[in-house]
């Protein structure tokens, strides 16, 4: 049954936009941060994925590159498409969304002290508290250097965009941070609402950023920008939530069975906030489990699981992925787009979301199966 | 005699020039910073030194309202009225300089593990590495937005003008770390050149940015612009050069003897670069004393400020400090500009370099009286 559904047919397709929209964007990102001194440079560099620690080319640097699917970067391009533009209009912009994406998560890891990153030590564990520091500023000066070097009128707007994800990005990490201190359970306890928003902010900034700058960079009209900000925003939401169901459902790489993965670390998501919320008793239950600050052993972790399952936190995420997916789409309704790239955008939203939230299905099934 | 020279008569004059420029300033920095969330924005209002750790207001926050002298700021505001502008055109370059400035004073701090800052605990010390990381972050942003908010076609050259000093600073940053790890004395120390090259990027970079944006932003021609960013950048490096000469032979605020300060401190500056350079035996000396990593004795920073004063390294920085000083000058010298603003550039000039340089005379003629 569920080969013949959309999503599956939407993955060969996805799957070559996010190649060739990597391909097109990824000599430029090159380019940029070889402008760097070459000390941040072999940072920045090793964080991309692109080198190893001594700085020698890495002879496999994986799928992305070492930077991820490259949704943002092909939604900038698709975007510029979509509005008629040319796909290269749109490569300053994906590329400074990619720079401030990677500085962020630089910095975050020096910041939480994260040891790990993409498989590999994090930046910081590898160089340095200090040369990790000083990359994430060079990464974030680059950004803004990138963008204010497009030219032209739209150069200011441009450079707006990014500044005002700065601080989108500044806010929804404070709000996120401000989390971590608040109770599981009680009339304190974050609200799905709450999360959402900060999630939005979080994950949906940038990838806001990246679709506006693409159809900004274009020529497309203010009006265009502005929906297609919208659209990236709530694209990155449903992305977030589908990440977050998977990180607990999903299977792992090695096998099909779920592996509660994010329970593990105690981390706070949409399924646990909305489970807390929708059933006080399991708030309490859950707050045992993951306030403690401990990693959780497996037993745990499947137990926290089960818990978030059965006071509705799954179903929760599941609708909120899907229905910011539809808004998403919904966005976008207004405008009369250009032929390819806008099937091309329905296919790159519902493959990234749908396929993350079916793969647990599956993964589901086969532990019901299983047991 | 010392009563009589003309730093004397500037410092009335360039002390009202600070304040004024302050006053100016302040509250649009304030009003920037207040955009920020709440939880990075107390972490920014105590790096200024505006308000407690609790976030209760300071009574006495100093003279500088715990941001320094004011140089940048003044010269920004001097600078769009020398080009004929009104001072008010200058404030949001002011404003961006000093937020780029605290941004990389904070990070800085998190870098180094510099527990004081301004007679405080640093930022990172007292609110966590993660807030301090986020803070810094949230400096930048909002740097880049206040620039970018200018409109008008001046904006996008204003951003250039920010982006290109954050590029500065990163470079600045990356070769000063650099040194650390290379040898005091041999074919591989620093020489007094590079020295200098990444103290003006340094130090030079912001004091640049912040003339060049007052130019701008008040209307001046390229030429006028150019040449206030080159006349800020020579400015920022005389200024940096003096500061590291009081380091060493400035009377401490308590009393008029030399205190040795950046020595106690085993710190790399000009006169101590300098003096390796001129003496291959002083160099293995400096490096035997300062190259351990240790806190120094006061009687072995007091030796070895005799060792780098007799190599001729403090005379060494000294010129080098006032060349800098009269080639900023020479930077205007072109420059057909508006009365009174030209003047209190010159005597700010003087004042901020000057002053110190003499103060160093007048500690070292009370040592030799008291020896």
């Amino acid at each position: 049954m569920l080969l013949s559904t959309p999503y599956v047919d939407h993955a060969p397709a996805a799957e070559e936009t996010l190649l060739r929209c990597r391909e097109l964007v990824r000599p430029a990102l090159r380019t940029a941060v070889d402008r760097l001194h070459p000390w941040p440079r072999r940072v920045v560099s090793y964080s991309f994925g692109w080198v190893a620690a001594d700085g020698s080319e890495r002879a496999a640097p994986g799928s992305g590159g070492g930077t991820g699917q490259g949704v943002r970067p092909a939604l900038a391009v698709l975007a510029a498409e979509a509005v008629g533009g040319a796909c290269g209009s749109a490569v300053p912009g994906a590329v400074a969304v990619e720079l401030v994406h990677a500085s962020t998560l630089v910095h975050d890891d020096v910041a939480d002290r994260g040891e790990q990153r993409r498989g590999r030590p994090a930046a910081w564990k590898e160089f340095g508290t200090g040369p990790a520091v000083l990359s994430g500023d060079a990464l974030l000066a680059l950004a803004v250097d990138v963008v204010s070097r497009v030219g032209g009128e739209r150069s200011a707007q441009a450079v707006r965009l990014v500044s005002g994800a700065l601080a989108g990005l500044v806010h929804g990490r404070s709000e996120e941070a401000l989390f971590g201190s608040r109770p599981w359970a009680g009339p304190d306890a974050v609200r799905p609402a709450e999360y959402r928003e900060a999630a939005l902010r979080r994950t949906g900034t940038l990838l806001g950023c990246a679709a506006a700058l693409g159809a900004l960079l274009a020529g497309g009209s203010a009006g265009s920008v502005e929906a297609f900000g919208t659209a990236g925003r709530r694209l990155g939401l449903a992305l977030q939530l589908a990440r977050e169901v998977a990180g607990i459902w999903g299977p792992p790489a090695t096998g099909r069975r779920p592996d509660h993965g994010s329970l593990l670390r105690g981390a706070r998501t949409m399924p646990v906030v909305a489970a807390a919320a929708l059933d006080q008793g399991v708030a309490g239950r859950l707050e045992k489990l993951l306030g403690g600050g401990e990693p959780l052993t497996r037993a745990r972790a499947a137990y926290a699981a089960q818990l978030v399952e059965e006071a509705g936190g799954r179903e929760f995420a599941v609708c909120e992925a899907r229905r910011a997916l539809e808004s998403a789409r919904d966005a976008l309704d207004g405008l009369a787009l250009a032929g390819p790239a806008a099937e091309e955008i329905d296919a790159l939203a519902e493959f990234v979301v749908e396929r993350r939230l079916r793969d647990c299905e599956d993964a589901g099934a086969v532990r019901m199966r299983v047991l």
